[in-house]
């Protein structure tokens, strides 16, 4: 009897790409507020999800992971991984929500765990600047006029980049938030005819427990999102840039909510083209 | 109306992280036979396939791939990657078939491509010895007397290594082959009391064509397979090893045949434990 | 005019590998007090130092780096590395110093900055766990109790491997200690009959300033090193474990001070042979 | 006593980041021939060099190497490299010579080799396509009409990308040629008030011997370099693109010619600042 929650499926179970839910998170994130083109966010949504507001945020965040039975961290090659989340705006039956158009991680085992929960995950190189408990030439204060750099990068190419000065303590995580995201799981077909017919395609709510924050740094910020060949976040770019945050967070995933399923507006949509 | 044969879907289709099908490749391969351990063999094996023999084959590859209508070789970060398969013998209703226990490659697309496919993909480091068309102190010849190396590691863990040396053409491919494997596609739900209930769990056989072969190279090989933390490719750790191989090979995959669901089965071990 | 503390020197100085001192350092460290073989230990010293103990350490470092002009930490991959440092007891001219046998980083501007103050370094992996600002299933606590992994990797084998348990707050630091190291500084000759003849080999103590250092958490420690195909760290594997430790440690290096020239002892030796 | 051609020195003399001489060489070469600013070529040259054309080449190299006693490409992780190689046209004493502005490599002992013949070598990413001897939909013919591309990235940002059309086979290879290229050895001092003095500043001259070259493949090229925030490569972007090539290359490197002390000068300069 094999056993695994993801592939690989083996004898013990040990060596599937993720092990099973529950997942542990903790990590500290800069975060960026801004506007893009209503437009491009329009633009994004999937079905389901309706355009409320062209208020998004890219949080870049450096994650330390742990199942239950694995104290991954102990391994941190298998536990540490840094992301980049973009996040839109949107409404789904009249509630505040936000969906996620791209998403970059540098671990595979994180991008499998985020493809169960409908995190559009792809391979990226997410760098930012670290804090130290030591007043240093080399680092920022965590606090005011503390300043502080990410980078992103996909297949050799810069797409994004921010740079934060902290001033205050503020009272609020940035908006959208990534806690309770709508995402879409998506798993394609491979059979002849039905490329187009995913296996899988559902609106889904992340069900996010146990979350704690730390005390949450803002301050004003700058970003800019760069043209790639192929991936589009450049048509998000930012129109107006809001404030910087710094804050560390934690939280558990062990469950999700179903909110519809988008298989036959797929297939009909196939079907009309 | 998103588009994408993938996640991210987005307006313009361009960023999902696999195009559609069919997918073209081509790659230099290594390969070793071995025999492992009948009882892990056997143990290695999903539901509707039943133990054969205990011949086994490692494969590794450097690729290059394309799309249809992305000539994804030309920005070759997107397109080339290395790859190590392990293939069991096995039986399946009757018909020799091939099965993966484990693969790992080095790129995201190639990951979720294989997914598709029902490969069970993860990230690990392949390297392999090149062949260069000038005599050099620096390479071997790829013919007899040229020696071959292979390392793989996951996770700054080295997993398997292989040297091969050449001594005559052979005439046919090492077995068991990687063209019309057996895989078993799988996506797992993550909503509460569904964890041991996949989305997706079948059992599927590829169906590659336009495959060409280069002459093919055949002489004596070692390899060794490693202890890891928590991959359990030792189990199948070689009891003897069989002759080692060089050659080229190209195909296409667009199509894939669905043999069995394998969800119930799923569900009812899981309610027996 | 070429500008450029190291290679290339270029009109504006800007592309140099290295910029010019000062350099300012801030980083996270583990490290784990241990004996090695009084004969290993003995054999790694250089021409200039005298064996005094089989006492070692290794520190295993997440830093963040800047120079005077760049605030490179703003551009975090030019900035922060990790590094693995091994150091052995030695005496030079009576007084207790430190050598340094192996030292991995993973930046090439580490790398070079090293060459300069006579570390030895290479490229490797190093990955260790990180303490959070909120308590979490996914890191350990920064004090009794708290539990931290490390691994080191080059060339894709693992080469160490460590774990920490906090106990206490300590009020010395490790021992032996980088700040103050003694090196050896060392440039090849690449003319025929000059390979054995180094345009530069001399014996050199670091130089810190502005060195700060967090409250130390010392508890209990393993550590093991794994034997490597030419890597020669497992000559100096432990024969006894003592104490971990973590803490926080910034510094400023400019300046070296030349103890020895040891060229002619290499002549002389090369002429021997 | 310590062995090793480079740090590390140990007791073995097998974990010294380079081997000693000679080392043996063979790569794969994509090439484009561009024209740069007068003035920008002339600004990049080193005393000893004069000015004698804006003519550049720059070559994208896929590499194996090996010593004479290692067997290096046994172990490919420790023998296979990309390189980047910009070249400038120059003039020594009335003779027609390359000089090399910029260098990127993917590993840290391709790197070490460089420092000691005078690259200004730095890590960076190369990727190029690859032919294989099968025709495939994923790849080029190494032939008329064969298309190949290339990027470089250092620090996560694209630095150059290059397309080239094979056309027909040509019988030179393209010049500046970076078989005898004039490097700078530099290494420098860390002793305060001595910065600006390096220990090593040498005008020299490349040695290879015992080169061989496949049959040479020519066509047209693009070539774009792109800003960079501190890598001065931007100021040598092609005012004009010539021709591409893609041949096979194989060298070995055990001499060098020192052409010229720089270190005087190098003071002067310092003095009179």
């Amino acid at each position: 009897m094999l056993k695994g929650y993801t592939l690989p499926r083996t004898p013990r179970g040990t060596s599937s790409l993720s092990p099973a839910p529950p997942w542990h998170y903790v990590g500290n994130a800069l975060a960026v507020e801004f506007a893009a083109s209503p437009e491009a966010v329009a633009a994004f949504l999937p079905e389901g999800l309706e355009f409320s507001s062209n208020h998004c945020a890219v949080y870049f965040l450096e994650w330390q992971y742990a199942s239950d039975t694995g104290l991954e961290y102990l391994d941190p090659i298998r536990s540490q991984y840094r992301e980049t989340i973009v996040l839109l705006s949107a409404s789904y039956e009249g509630a505040s929500v936000a969906f996620c158009p791209f998403i970059w991680v540098d671990q595979d085992v994180a991008l499998m765990r985020g493809l169960a929960q409908g995190w559009p995950k792809q391979i990226g190189s997410t760098w930012m600047t670290r804090a130290y408990d030591l007043p240093s030439k080399a680092g920022p204060v965590a606090g005011p006029g503390g300043r502080f750099g990410v980078t992103l990068a996909v297949k050799d190419r810069l797409l994004a980049e921010a740079q934060i000065t902290l001033r205050e303590e503020a009272e609020a995580l940035p908006t959208p938030s990534f806690a309770r995201a709508v995402n879409t799981r998506h798993f394609p077909e491979l059979a002849a005819g039905k490329h187009e017919q995913p296996a899988v395609y559902e609106l889904v709510q992340l069900k996010s427990r146990d979350v704690s924050v730390s005390p949450i740094w803002r301050g004003e910020a700058t970003l800019a999102f760069h043209e790639h060949p192929y991936l589009e976040l450049g048509d998000l770019r930012p129109v107006s840039v809001g404030a910087g945050y710094r804050f560390t967070f934690a939280l558990t995933v062990d469950d999700l909510a179903s909110l519809r399923d988008l298989r036959s507006n797929s297939k009909d949509a196939s079907a009309a083209t």
